[in-house]
């Protein structure tokens, strides 16, 4: 059955259906009204709320036939999950854009918001709403809300020269997943399921945020690209040390066969939602935060002393591929 | 000059640009941060913040030979603002999930981003936020925050026998431009206007709060399809009065002259966003409200005590015209 024959209704009746909203089995969930009415309430305790928002593009983002449709909803939550992350934010609720083709399975949608709910859960977060539309083409659109629970947001601009940079989560393995999935190879699987649901390592944000983090970001559009970001915004230099990242063995390996420098996943692959933030010199890193350069007065990011040159660093959604 | 040509990140901070954020102008705004990081932070005073979601996809919600950009920008932030005020909520934010071709002039994304901006400033909101992919189709999604100021949200649901049924704002304006739109016309301006424009009553909603509504939604699936809406959740019958609405002149001889049943744009049409709520039968309506009908025990909607045959009630996404 596709979703034109269920209609809109229909549709956003089934999916709601798989939508465990927790706030129906808690009082301390956040969603106080879920979907269903003109629009969600949810918790926003701290009186101030953080909201981002990120589209995924069939064909750019995901493939039909390289991802399952719950991979795709695990997707598109961890992306905008991780930007309230990386602000050192807890998710509390997630709304879907969902536009699609006339003759889309029904079962891929209702599996998409499996896998968008199973993501929320991850977080204590929930899919409160949203609209869909039909579309030339399957787009998905999915706006994030966060609480920072008396905090300060963690934002890019706040690096100082004497900083230590440090991450969180993985690197290249998203990339490295596209690559081989690029090639007509469909493993190893530990790579290729990196590039269908990131692995983000969500509780690092508030930790960060609490070791007294002084820049964020999450690793969307490639280490150096994002890590570029902060030194942009907080008008810093920084260096990163290629020894502090270590390369597993399962890409070195998978590099190797394809004829690939594995740096180049790590450097300039996005999409895996690694965190990276800038913490004063004296601190004590705990949780997944591992040391991997520092701030200097200056501008721009370096390995190791030297601009890295390999390829483009990142990622630009306009260019073409 | 195209968004290929600018660039994924020279788009945003041409866009960018144009988005007065009134955090920068004033203590009072509600945008403690503002694009450019991994997420906004915006206030919400009340503890709760309201969030909905709506999709414009170009050839179904607006055709760039029918609107200008300016436009269309004021329609996806009016089709939002519109949901946070049917649920009494005072609009405080908006953000943009923008997929556009690579052929898409600049300016067109620049001249939109001045049309949502003004549209959000009629209700002292900002854009905040976003995100822009490149697309094979234009789709802008668009996600709106608010806050409930210390009321209780008016949901769907709580209409009761022997409520009044009011509405704020216009019916079957903008029905009437697509209609004169599509037969090749252009005129009169004020309801082609009515189409490329919304006018949302959006004091209405909180006014409505205030008066004590029991139930309200924003019209955009057409009025009997959304006061079916209101019936459904509520578990009531709706009577609509017939001679309670009012048929503008120009509506009448535009009607007359395409052979159309005027009433017909009026109880289907949809995307003006007025108002309807229930309110108790005590209440002393003010500002734009105006009854229209009333709550019986019972199910469905009727016009004068029957149900309007006239036509498929409202209007579902997925159905081909």
């Amino acid at each position: 059955m596709t979703v034109a024959q269920t209609g809109e209704f229909g549709l956003i009746e089934r999916v709601t259906r798989r939508l465990a909203i927790p706030a129906q089995n808690g009082a301390d969930a956040d969603c106080l009204l879920g979907p269903g009415d003109d629009a969600a309430v949810v918790r926003a305790p701290d009186g101030r709320v953080v909201a981002c928002t990120d589209v995924l593009v069939e064909g750019r983002h995901f493939r039909r036939d390289w991802s399952t449709a719950t991979d795709v909803g695990h997707r598109a939550a961890a992306a905008n999950l991780a930007d309230i992350a990386a602000m050192g934010a807890r998710p509390t609720a997630l709304l879907i854009g969902f536009c699609t083709p006339r003759d889309l399975p029904v079962e891929w949608a209702e599996e998409f918001a499996d896998g968008m709910a199973a993501e929320a859960a991850l977080v204590g977060a929930s899919v409160v709403g949203g609209d869909t539309v039909a579309s030339p083409s399957l787009t998905i659109a999915v706006t994030a809300l966060g609480d920072l629970q008396r905090r300060e947001p963690v934002t890019r601009a706040g690096a100082r020269p004497g900083d230590i940079v440090a991450m969180a989560g993985r690197l290249g393995w998203a990339a490295a997943g596209y690559t081989i999935l690029s090639r007509g190879f469909r493993s190893p699987g530990a790579l290729v399921n990196a590039f269908r649901r990131p692995e983000v390592p969500y509780a690092a944000g508030i930790l960060a945020a609490e070791l007294g983090a002084t820049a964020m970001i999450d690793v969307s559009d490639g280490m150096l690209a994002d890590v570029g970001h902060i030194a942009a915004a907080s008008g810093v230099h920084i260096d990163l040390r290629r020894a502090n990242f270590t390369l597993p063995r399962q890409m070195a390996d998978s590099a190797n066969a394809l004829g690939v420098d594995p740096y180049e996943w790590i450097f300039t692959g996005g999409e895996d939602h690694a965190l990276v933030a800038t913490f004063p010199p004296d601190v004590m890193l705990g949780g997944e935060w591992a040391e991997i350069g520092v701030v200097r007065a200056g501008e721009g990011v370096t390995v190791d002393g030297t601009r890295w040159t390999r390829s483009a660093a990142g990622w630009d959604h306009f260019r073409q591929e």
